[in-house]
């Protein structure tokens, strides 16, 4: 998002929570979603992207959760599941995925889904 | 910082304020400090470091601010001038770096430095 030179005219913040004690303070994301579903599920990447939206007073939030591994992972939540959220005005997507085994390549297609996601969100405009 | 399996463990969270109303936001940084001396100073970059540590209430807090490029540089900040700071616990240190011309290679570098900065800082613990 921002190795492109003049993105702080778009980009406005982000947050990088690793701890649910950072997902509550700076998002918002309620206690209780984060024991009933966990920090990987289609709740929290919910109320992380409306959070950084409303929190931020901008268009659109973007979010992403998962098990970047190698470890970490469980049979319900393997390594490699993410989930990617984008909250727009009044419409939040979440979308789940289930990518590889290896760290670096997780987070890079992470990103690369979530700016494709961006890139649908602002086309459909 | 997360590209090693595990790193939830010691990183607890990150903020990316592109914004100066983020600065203000999300790390206490004072208007003040940002109209006088300006976004990429010194001054803001210790405000952010310490800023980042209190609010975390984690032992170190790091912080980088620079004029990436390729656009944005001025005479008296030009393009590769980057401050980075680290406040651990009672001692906040900033350093001033002027880098390359090239914005991935200066993004690159700052997070290179700013490792290294981070590294001598709990070797002297």
């Amino acid at each position: 998002l921002t190795n492109i030179s003049g993105s702080s005219e778009y980009f406005e913040r982000g947050v990088v929570t690793y701890s649910n004690k950072s997902k509550m303070e700076l998002l918002g994301v309620p206690q209780k979603t984060l024991e009933e579903y966990g920090a990987v599920s289609m709740q929290t990447a919910r109320a992380m992207a409306i959070g950084i939206k409303d929190r931020a007073k901008v268009d659109i939030g973007i979010s992403t959760t998962g098990i970047a591994g190698p470890t970490g992972g469980t049979k319900e939540k393997p390594v490699g599941l993410v989930y990617i959220g984008i909250a727009a005005l009044k419409n939040t997507e979440v979308k789940r995925f289930l990518f590889s085994k290896d760290r670096l390549q997780n987070k890079e297609k992470t990103c690369h889904k979530a700016l494709e996601l961006l890139l649908e969100t602002i086309t459909k405009w």
